[in-house]
């Protein structure tokens, strides 16, 4: 067989169980993932086994550390994923749920309800855990899934591809509902995204490269988020105190990753006495600080700040801080270089807050709290497939609901139009 | 200038445009909307003028009769548009609205509140009255817009355009929140569609030709129904009146649009019976019908239907129409001949109407009347823009709802992650 035939029929048959997954209620879907969770346990050797098979060849072909560490299926990301999975039973099933009804003037009885999306084609990187992170979100909310990770993930993926389908079977699912593309060959990806007929929504997660890819070879829509440059506004009236702290979690809490605090923005009429003190705490947790002319002014050993500072996402110990105006100034900077992620305002002036948070266009806008806090869990979603920084269908985190879609319901007794 | 930096200038200016649009209250811009109104009344000599250089063209070129209606701006188009404008005024502004606020275990309040969506890049063919139409309804929802009509309609809508940015400077409004693309090179579509960074829609309205092909090229994501292929159902429990007068209605009220019925599934136990009924209807109505083996013995005049009828949208007085073992045999048909735009059951049964709005996967599911309602006036949207089959971002008729997305609001006193 063909890499295109292989893919067409792969999509074939996820349509053919997108359809009859649709139709089961929440306890069937709920028994296939503890089942799925259950042989994860049981076949634990199995899998680190096969794991094994992907950190040799990772190993010769001179991974870095970093690449063999999210490659590996230790005994605690093993039971991260069964337990990943029964937190997803736990969730509501948000198919079926009518979220309006409304009646016209002529008696029709018009609703909207939620249905699953159909298909969602997953693209990913390295960890073999979203193999399971996403195959438990996309099941529970009722759609088929097509799982495409990294190849050097290839044997982890799928030994797990086996005990999900074998969990499907054996709890009377459509065994196709969860399938993992079974080819290294790049040319798979570009020929799954043309599989419109097929795929409802593709979702990439990874670098910048691999979402840009994606999204410039798709034909099918794609949820996605390039990079996550995110701010903090200290106004004039903030708690400098409780500035501090937000500062420093949204920082250094875990740099790594997309809601970290990228960009500092501090009111002028406080800069002469909070830049000495946000110096001392960067100091302190080991932060490199790239700042505007007046911040260099304010904190002697921060490096003159570049124009190529102000969109830069650094993922580590390093920030660009700016002294501006006001809160317009701060807003035009955020307007201009933001990724539309997170941004945050410390403040205690009522008027700001509200106007902060109705202009500043990103996902979630934050008045006194951290930036990690823009996180699908964190906001109280469940869990997260994914977080949105385009506006269409999701914007931000994603969790159940995003996975589905509203159909109208019309009841008459007989209408036709005039 | 070259095409490509006008599509561009044209880009960055909408969306320096849409970020003011962002701010304003719903007098503002129903103030922008009736003026734009009260101009194209008072303009209407002008408009009319420039309208005859297009007709003129287009009789030159030997443009079709029914396309030169199509581009006439005749004394009632320009009044509808107007009327259409005024409507709108009267519609809910959804921006602002709060969907949903939550409180967290560490006292974070959340919220998700509905923003306009950004930019709006409209794609369509030759009627000039959409840029009146679409324009309204994004402005409406705080999105800056921008408009590409057909070739051959080029002097009318630049006349609109015109007339669009005066109103919306007399009246405070930022004037490129409409804008009309003003050349004819067909470049300029596949440029603004890889205009990712200051668009955040694409809106194709035409034929299934014109949409393939955005989607396509579009690096932008896309909202589109390519046709519609509806189908109604007659159960063996149906009010076989009842289901004659939705067929005529969905069939023969307006052919030539996509919600009316293109296929009839009739129940085997009551083709005996209603098959010469609708057979008599179909012959004063003018309907030719195109039969499955069974419908053929009951429906002497009918045509044997071939493969290539049960895919097919005809948009005119032809129907086909096939015999089926029962409920599930016609879901089956559905489930693989639909467009996924409407269907329709005539039923008496509770289970069975249950069942079909359950199970059956397009985006409108009605019970007991006409297909035609699958429209967003019908439904209580208001006024729509399009219709949307793709399941992403909306399904079914978009009003001005549709037109907007949410963020998350955040509102905390210090909290930091832990």
């Amino acid at each position: 067989m063909t890499v295109e035939s292989i893919i067409i029929e792969m999509a074939k048959n996820a349509r053919a169980a997108s359809i009859e997954m649709a139709k089961l209620g929440e306890t069937e879907k709920n028994n296939a993932l503890l089942k799925i969770a259950e042989k994860i346990e049981q076949e634990k050797a199995y899998l680190q086994e096969e794991n094994k098979k992907d950190l040799e060849l990772a190993r010769e072909k001179g991974l870095t550390d970093a690449l063999i560490d999210r490659l590996t299926l230790s005994d605690a990301v093993i039971k991260s994923m069964a337990e990943g999975l029964r937190f997803v039973v736990k969730l509501n099933d948000p198919v079926g749920a009518v979220t309006g009804t409304w009646s016209r003037p002529n008696g029709l009885q018009v609703s909207k309800m939620r249905i699953p999306l159909g298909v969602i084609g997953m693209i990913y990187e390295s960890r073999p855990n979203v193999t399971i992170d996403a195959a438990g979100l996309c099941l529970k909310a009722g759609n088929a899934i097509i799982l495409r990770g990294g190849s050097e993930a290839l044997h982890s993926n799928q030994a797990l591809a086996g005990i999900i389908s074998k969990s499907l079977k054996e709890t009377g699912l459509p065994e196709n509902a969860a399938q993992v593309v079974p080819v290294r060959d790049r040319k798979a990806v570009n020929i799954l995204l043309k599989q419109e007929e097929y795929v409802d929504l593709i979702i990439p997660r990874g670098g910048e490269g691999l979402i840009r890819a994606v999204v410039e070879n798709s034909k099918i829509p794609v949820l996605k988020h390039y990079k996550g440059v995110c701010h903090v506004f200290v106004d004039e009236s903030a708690d400098l105190k409780m500035a501090e702290n937000i500062i420093l979690n949204s920082k250094a809490q875990r740099p790594g990753v997309c809601n970290a605090l990228e960009t500092l923005l501090v009111h002028r009429n406080v800069a002469d006495n909070f830049l000495p003190q946000i110096a001392q705490a960067f100091k302190n947790a080991g932060v490199e600080v790239r700042g505007c002319e007046k911040t260099c002014t304010g904190i002697s050993d921060a490096v003159p700040a570049t124009e190529e500072d102000w969109p830069a996402e650094y993922l580590d110990l390093i920030i660009s801080v700016k002294v501006v105006n006001d809160m317009e100034d701060a807003m035009r900077h955020i307007s201009r270089y933001s990724s539309k992620h997170t941004e945050s305002i410390v403040t205690s002036d009522y008027e700001r807050a509200r106007q902060f948070t109705r202009q500043v266009d990103s996902s979630a806008v934050i008045v006194n709290a951290s930036t990690r806090f823009n996180d699908g869990g964190e906001l109280g979603l469940g869990a997260e497939i994914g977080i949105s920084t385009s506006k269409l269908h999701a914007f931000g985190p994603m969790g159940l609901e995003e996975l589905t879609t509203t159909k109208f319901i019309v009841l008459g007794s007989g209408q036709v139009r005039g």
